[in-house]
């Protein structure tokens, strides 16, 4: 830590200069700035907005902007100033660094009308941090103790490039470094001080398998009124949708409310409360204390991938066959040969045989077979690409087979595929038996 | 394709109210505006920007911002106005959805100060698309089909919203849907129309696997140069780094000229032009005419899903066991128990075992194995998380097997483990011996 200038989680440090947000009842509104040439060049995936925005949405505060420029001085400081002029929050990263293209401290202290100063506390700082490495401090670093006189440094315990706290007009602006390492601790410890009372802005996200986007939106109707409080909206991703709640200044009474209104009008297409299906079908299968095997052909090892994503999958997942070709079909999972002359490997008896063939030799609870035509090629008449047959076996139910035809192309048809593989052993965890689940797979 | 406002590849069907974009010698200035209240919260990270950019950027553009907005009228045309006053290109993404936070229309209209209209041949082929899955058109779709009077329509093969292309004084402004599958061919599509010089833009893209960006970049020194003709550059994704050449108004052998140059310096870690490692391995293996197999613990089944990525290769890929139980390690890859009790699942001798058993079981040429810790449990001080042994088993070579220790959460050390097998692989099949590889993975 600094020893005078410096920020803590204490508010008590902060100079009269530093002005406070007012604590009035609207939440506070707050952008990102992210800056580098990696990013406007689009070399690197910017994950620190994403960081940043989820944070201040868990402590209330409503995120309007997130806006990317290049290592440029008049670019940031435009959008510094522009950002600044709408929000009570600024947080900035990225350009902190010793070399020609760090421009960020320029940037905002053009902005401030200021000057720079050297901060001696920070220069010592760094110099004891090359120290305690056996070398000098190179000379490029010494610009980074340098800070806008009205502005205060924060402390880096991860890096050299310390962070800076500014006030224009009412609104805070926080410069911290672009390595997640280094920032996301320092966010952590401005946060008191950006964000005094914080209201309430408190989200809940619904997921839902078996409808379309537009379809669910239509149930809903006035529910996604976007005046309304809670806000209820919708996401479709990776062939689910899920219904995002959230409300502003609100009791957790008044959400489990508007739940409780989502959940009667889409009855059991709703699976879980922030959970992904394969987490669900994971927690089902804990519960049940039961298990899974997976026999894959199109889908090659995805559905096996998607369900080993989380931890727990251990406890409840033994394995699978990744059965792509015929020979091994029969091999592995004990098809009759007869089966795939007769009917081919895209068909119910196959998809059924793969699936009783991999349960009884795993020994397991569940197993899931997908055997399909992903494309561009192999499609027919009878058999277009994107028919897909899934069959569920199960140690006390009739064995369940469902063809599909999913859109669009090989990724596409092979993501339905593990989609709806975990949907149709959802809908048996979970005693589901709505014959309208399955009319429409989710729109993107 | 829509009979009549639709957008080709050809600019013949550019109505004449939309006009072109001047063939100066500056580069064409753009911004990349992504709409959602799932990225401003921080619920999804928006990877669409970043694409676009890389993109835009080898296309010989300059991006010089990218915002993001959540789903609010008001702050997307305000958005929309901004950027169309500083640039000649604006690509718009999200919020062209069926629901009532889908907005982008509508922002564009006031933009425009235009009226909306209903464009009749996308109707046609909105009904089409639903009538083709045997059910009629929700009505919220129908606002899918509306457009601003002085805009055109641009088709979408992958979904059932259209995208949109305006012109807001000299800037065109092309919205474009949010999901990636859908907006990628897309932006491809109207890319002629964008910058009438990109087809004077060649580009090319070397593939290495072994080393990490910064000592690439080490390695290439003068040829990364930015005023170079070819450009040379670099990009992690995806656990490989990627060499890009681009080269304006060049012939083909100046780029042989450069290729060669990086193909001299970095030798043998260049796998590939233009190729994946799953290709590239599944290329050699059609070539040599073998197989492979896979036998797969934590990975569940990734290695099996890459090599499928590719209509390719069902021809070399046979299929594999997902032994993620030991109990199946026994069974089905035929494991010693000793060996577990001895030396535990993430050992060389299981390695090599899961290889050995897989490869005979499955009569294959090669057979990858991984097993390995994941995380977040199950580390220990002698096996930390991110421990993982891949092994290697070929007909006719000694079976390789090689520790890695991965970085990062669960995802990343399985996506490691999936990159480091194909690329052991690789240096089989390409014969390549270099002690070098494999000092480092390549950063992200």
């Amino acid at each position: 830590m600094f020893p005078s200038k410096s920020m803590s989680a204490s508010n008590s440090l902060i100079p009269a200069g530093i002005t406070m947000p007012n604590d009035h009842d609207a939440p506070l509104a707050a952008a990102i700035l992210s800056v580098g040439d990696e990013l406007t060049l689009g070399q690197t995936l910017d994950t620190n907005a994403r960081w940043i925005a989820r944070e201040l949405t868990s402590l209330g505060v409503r995120v309007v902007e997130h806006v990317t420029v290049a290592d440029d001085r008049a670019e940031q400081s435009s959008s510094i100033a522009r950002l600044a002029a709408r929000t009570q929050i600024l947080v900035v990263t990225g350009g902190l660094g010793p070399t020609a293209d760090d421009l960020t401290r320029f940037a905002l202290t053009d902005v401030l009308r200021d000057r720079l100063i050297e901060d001696a506390p920070a220069l010592a700082t760094l110099e004891a941090w090359y120290a305690g490495r056996g070398r000098p401090m190179p000379e490029p670093n010494r610009v980074q103790a340098l800070r806008p006189a009205s502005a205060i440094m924060l402390d880096n315990p991860h890096g050299t490039a310390p962070g800076l706290l500014a006030s224009i007009g009412p609104c805070r602006v926080v410069c911290l470094p672009g390595p997640p390492r280094e920032m996301q601790p320092m966010f952590a410890q401005v946060v008191p001080t950006l964000i005094p009372h914080a209201s309430t802005i408190a989200t809940r996200v619904l997921s839902t398998f078996g409808l379309g986007e537009s379809r669910i939106a239509e149930l809903l109707g006035d529910l996604m009124d976007r005046s309304r409080n809670p806000l209820v909206g919708t996401t479709a991703s990776g062939g689910l949708v899920s219904i995002r709640l959230r409300g502003m200044g609100l009791s957790p009474a008044a959400l489990d409310h508007t739940e409780a209104l989502v959940r009667e009008i889409l009855g059991p297409i709703v699976f879980a409360r922030d959970a992904t299906l394969a987490q669900h079908v994971t927690t089902r299968l804990l519960e049940r204390n039961e298990t899974l095997a997976t026999v894959e052909s199109c889908t090659g090892g995805l559905v096996g991938a998607a369900i080993t994503e989380n931890a727990g999958a251990s406890q409840v997942f033994v394995g699978g066959l990744l059965t792509y070709s015929n020979a091994l079909k029969i091999a592995l999972a004990g098809v009759e040969p007869e089966v795939l002359d007769r009917d081919g490997a895209v068909s119910e008896a196959c998809a059924v045989a793969m699936a009783r063939g991999g349960r009884q030799r795993l020994a397991t609870t569940h197993a899931l077979a997908v055997t399909g035509i992903a494309g561009p090629d192999g499609g027919r008449d009878d058999k277009p690409v994107g028919t897909v047959w899934i069959a569920l076996d199960s140690v006390d139910a009739p064995t369940l087979a469902r063809r599909f035809r999913f859109p669009g192309d090989r990724a596409s048809v092979r993501l339905w595929s593990v989609v709806s593989a975990l949907g149709m052993l959802r809908l048996r965890l979970d005693n589901v038996q709505t014959p309208m689940l399955f009319e429409q797979p989710a729109a993107t």
